[in-house]
């Protein structure tokens, strides 16, 4: 009998390593499957043995307790693996393919999917448009921080590695395309970077990494990337970025010290709805980046924000924050003419690309975002370590396939 | 002796028809021109004999005393006129053209300028990017709610309408151009109107019309004008709109009666800060609108903000309000991958499109907004009238040369 | 046991009502049928019965044995139809749905369906990106000019509508959308047709009306469109369309009367590759249209291209036109800057806002072309009658469920 | 009494160092003036002294006596250079200020030009929409090979450089901002280069190895670069490239060396109407190029073409070929769903992006395209020499300010 061993979260601040079900080609009830999902056939699913599966910032968010995520779910959005079954219903995708998943599930059969716009599937989610795997009320995907997930329109969904020796090579910087680099990038891009543009990017956890590594790949002529915590900092020094230190310096003075004047071309908020404030032992406070974004964004540009905001935030620190509630200074964004892209990103419009840059040897995700693999055994060390706020990417190797198992304070 | 006589801000609630002088190629000193503006050399000007000026709702917040606008200010940003005489750096632009001014001051020559930006033109307001005539804190270009009036970078701004006879006969079609009609179709393009699409504008004053009107000419399989003026409804069914009343009915119910569906694909904010709450008896909630179309919008569409949201507001409601901020629902907004763009139209951008529109028929936005040729000297009457919410546009004709002019109550 | 009969080519000049195989979920050898899709099961497809099926001129193409169609080819790419049974991996297209079905035949499922480019699909087609029903050279998928045909990869290529009532009511309209009304309208998107545009179409053929129609949609200030033949040419004017007759009048004159100007903004190649010279008495000469495009259309302009080129034209007027070589004034083209777009229409990218329009009553295509309905037993008729060039376009009936049909000679 | 040198075409083959006169803010009459640009005042121009200015191929068309140029035509239309005297007109732009010049000339006031295509100008060519410095049929403007030029709507054509010194230190590269280096990467651009793309570039002369390095900057994962001439191929590869010499393989072949596949994403034509055929000793052969190039590109690609296609071609193959008609296998390309973009490049558009990339280290387009100051003295030389084919980009450096003067075969 198949065996299945998984990260689930166990309440606030606890995750562990548990025993699953091996997936199979039907949806089974279980925590934070949404009713309507129970008993959904899934021929059109493929299952895979996980190579890789990636910690995220917003794991994080559900293990904090920050959301109403039931014990027991699940955890894992961020999956690279090699198929070992399919089901009656896949034509394109074969046993032995080794493949990338993008978080969003979608069905590629929608309006929105046709689109291109595979964040807001119709098909996926009874609760709303758009979908992820093991996260709170998104319809009960069970997640991939695991040894075998379930991947549903696999021929829709997966990305094939046109070659297996050669991405073995590079799994490292391959398994950032199930989110962070794409998300990065879609900040990015949703931001109007290009050739010769200046990019100011709050936040230097593994997405504002990405974003700057996505922005260099679009030619940006100058990375700035801000946050408190100065190793994080460093991270981005590492790669040809500047950085403002906003413990200790204002955003537009230090603009104004890299670039000679106090704005930017592009703003790119990678932090979202868990911000601090600005300054020495800044506070949590929701509409701070947006606001300084707005504030060194000139007239005129664009802001991309991948960091997430939600609709609901049970510890929120006021009742406007509890409900997604901002106090935004749109009346500056207005007189600025500036824009802004919300929402997940539809990685599925950027993972192709993104993966020809890095098997190319154009970028080098992985170490932008100093990726360190664990095995799925110390994935509760990993998730305390990373929300220490260490500079580290913590990616899960079920198996041991990766070859560069470390421990997590390596 | 030449003289001219214009219509002035006098303070709260005021406005009076005062002499002035006739304009000059420099700008002089007056009430609110900027002190690096005084002086300023203007070869590149023409002086119009202003054929129509159109009051315009962000007039009003000027008038209603909710901005720092200095008394003996002079109004007026919707102007077209017949050019009477050109500067020495004048090229293309002749002695008896006809023309349309965009509301947007802009210098052609700057990086934003280059871009269609000219909105946001770097060179005409010392304190911040984009500027307007008789506005405050707008670098103190003088208004065309006058008899006379000087357009700066005239072979750069001016659209010359290509016959002056059909042009006289759809003079209060064409009138529209200078602002609402540009304005109100920046909304629609901004919020993604295309053929076959379903829109939601909020607002149904001037703004909000053309907005319709401009979502009509865009191809919009079904435009839905909301608002709490029944007047204002009548006005947008006139011209095959839907209508929802928010006073009486939730826009989300409203708009399912419509559609069968409780969204739309696309929405825009044709209010801006001195919005109302919805219900009976609505008092003044500044981010009403725009948490409502998040409301009403389909995960994946986009806002277009043509409504006035300013950066500071002596008499907003709270301190927050005060400042230009909103207590804006973007964690909804994120959930739904909605896009926002806001800013003042860049005038330019859509002008010449829009005037071949109506030229040649496919448009009839005098008749949509309402449009009443009133005289220059009754403009207080005029600005009154449509401060109480009547469903008109009011056209100051200066010279009587429409041959439309009538009563401000007819 | 079930029938079916359908339309099929039997030669050059030929085409027989002849009866064929009911469909089923595997796709058969027969005419036409690539070696590789021999044999190739279709869980995912659906079986319609027809409700209608119009002849295009692209299957005169065929008939008039200008390619290698294979005796016995049954025809037929425009359909619309009502699902009466589905295959076990079809899960969210319902027994019962109206649909119309795109002609660009599309998996769902390659990396140019995931960008839309379902013209060029990956997967259909053993010979090249991109496949029809019914086609020489397209794969041999089953042509819909019959009682019942079979649609591959039902989830992701059949547009459901709405109301089946409403459409019924419209179904003249609706037929439409599985070719000529998108094919049509992308002419004129690629054109770069806007509000305020100036357009010429080359061909008054249905193609050439839906380009019209779509222009108009489109917001369109000018819509001209150019034939040889009088009788098209009425058709255009009766919807609002301005025209040129080549065989009498030079283009650029043509257009000078109507605009005063002698060029436009956007052009629109709706004839292809058996286009005549202008003037009277004109002979084939293939690259007459686009060479007279270029030379009517501004500076800085696009050309949109639905018209139909081929790779190889065994009746040819030489060489170069037997493999598809046209002698194009590329130099002038480049002197103006210009832009082309060539190639099949995406339909899914337009069929769902074009029928939001049709539904809304938007647009009234079926007017414009001069849609007939036809019986399924005088298809022969009907292509006889097409191809001497009657202001006509043909809906095969196969089962009498519009209740409008009619002879062809009516 | 002011003198200016100059190099001046003098018939076929032949080009002198000649005395011309120094300019005024009045187009005099010349070689090459049109008659309605005799006398036109230019009080909106700026005397530029030259720091340096380049050879271009396009000169080489003129040199080679493939156009009508008059004898005594100044060449030159690739100028950066240092404000030494500005007309009443100019405002923003001062004397001192070093600045990069597009070699279209444009007004900033026409249609064209508020839309950012310069390339197409209205108001500074009788003749056609278009201009450019010492070209034949551009209307007359002096060329810029000289050591001081006049430059038309300063404020508006100009790029003001930064930083004088640190602009000194990069003149080599910002030498290219005028024409190649943003030719070839609208090339690249139309072409849709972007992160991830393959590219095929004809042609491994400057604009071609400019293409190559825009490709590099939009992100491209692999550049190729074709041609026969090895000694340039050799270059390509210097920078990062792949190759392909046409002179020995099929261009699908090669491609397939590199790739595994025998097509590209995108592809560019940096070659034009003096195109040669492929394989030995290959004749010229005018669409060889194009015909390639659709050979290449997969379905659903875009073909940049900044390579030359001219109106008339007197030194023709052919009687087409001297009216710039090609035989296009367009067939092919519309069955592969193809777009081409063709014209002059609207340096506007680029100019200042690229030059953030090249003061922020981001390209080194000098050494791409082995940048090689010479004296204005030796210009005769340089012609000659890059005439035969050298893999150089001949600088003139007519005042000895680059300090990096060498000989024209060193």
């Amino acid at each position: 009998m198949s065996t299945n061993r998984a990260v689930a979260y166990k309440g606030p601040g606890k995750v562990e390593v548990v025993d699953i079900d091996y997936p199979t080609f039907e949806l089974k009830d279980g925590p934070g499957v949404h009713p309507d999902n129970v008993g959904r056939p899934l021929p059109h699913a493929a299952i895979l043995k996980v190579v890789t599966t990636n910690i995220c910032g917003s794991d994080q968010h559900m293990v904090r307790g920050r959301t109403t995520a039931p014990e027991g779910l699940v955890l894992g959005h961020e999956i690279t693996g090699e198929v070992v079954e399919t089901g009656p219903g896949v034509e394109f995708i074969q046993v032995g393919d080794l493949c990338s998943v993008p978080f969003n599930i979608s069905c590629g059969r929608c309006v929105n999917c046709k689109k291109g716009r595979t964040e807001i599937c119709l098909n996926v989610n009874p609760d709303r448009p758009g979908s992820a795997y093991g996260y709170v009320d998104m319809g009960g995907w069970v997640g991939g921080q695991a040894e075998y997930v379930l991947v549903p329109y696999a021929d829709w969904n997966l990305l094939r590695f046109p070659d297996k020796d050669q991405a073995m090579d590079k799994i490292m910087d391959l398994t950032m395309l199930s989110d962070i680099f794409p998300t990065g990038y879609h900040g990015a891009v949703t931001a109007g970077v290009g050739p010769g543009s200046s990019v100011y990017i709050a936040g230097a956890g593994p997405v504002g990494l990405a974003a700057a590594v996505g922005a260099q790949l679009l030619g940006a002529a100058v990375v700035i990337v801000a946050d408190l915590n100065a190793e994080r900092l460093k991270a981005a020094e590492a790669f040809g970025c500047e950085t403002v230190d906003v413990s200790a310096q204002d955003p537009r003075e230090g603009i104004a010290k890299i670039l000679g004047v106090e704005e930017v071309d592009c703003g790119v908020d990678a932090v979202g709805f868990e911000a601090r404030g600005h300054g020495h032992d800044a506070k949590e406070a929701p509409a701070t980046v947006l606001n300084s974004l707005m504030n060194v964004t000139k007239a005129g540009g664009s802001l991309g924000i991948p960091g997430l905001y939600v609709t609901g935030d049970p510890g929120g620190i006021d009742d406007a924050a509890k409900e997604g509630s901002l106090s935004l200074r749109l009346g500056l964004g207005w007189a600025k003419s500036l824009s802004f892209t919300t929402g997940q990103c539809p990685v599925m419009r950027y993972h192709r690309p993104l993966m020809e840059a890095i098997l190319h040897d154009k970028v080098h995700i992985a170490d932008a975002v100093n990726a360190a693999a664990i095995s799925l055994d110390v994935a509760p060390e990993g998730y305390a370590n990373f929300d220490s706020g260490v500079a580290k990417k913590f990616v899960l190797d079920p198996h041991g396939l990766t070859g560069k198992v470390q421990s997590v304070s390596a």
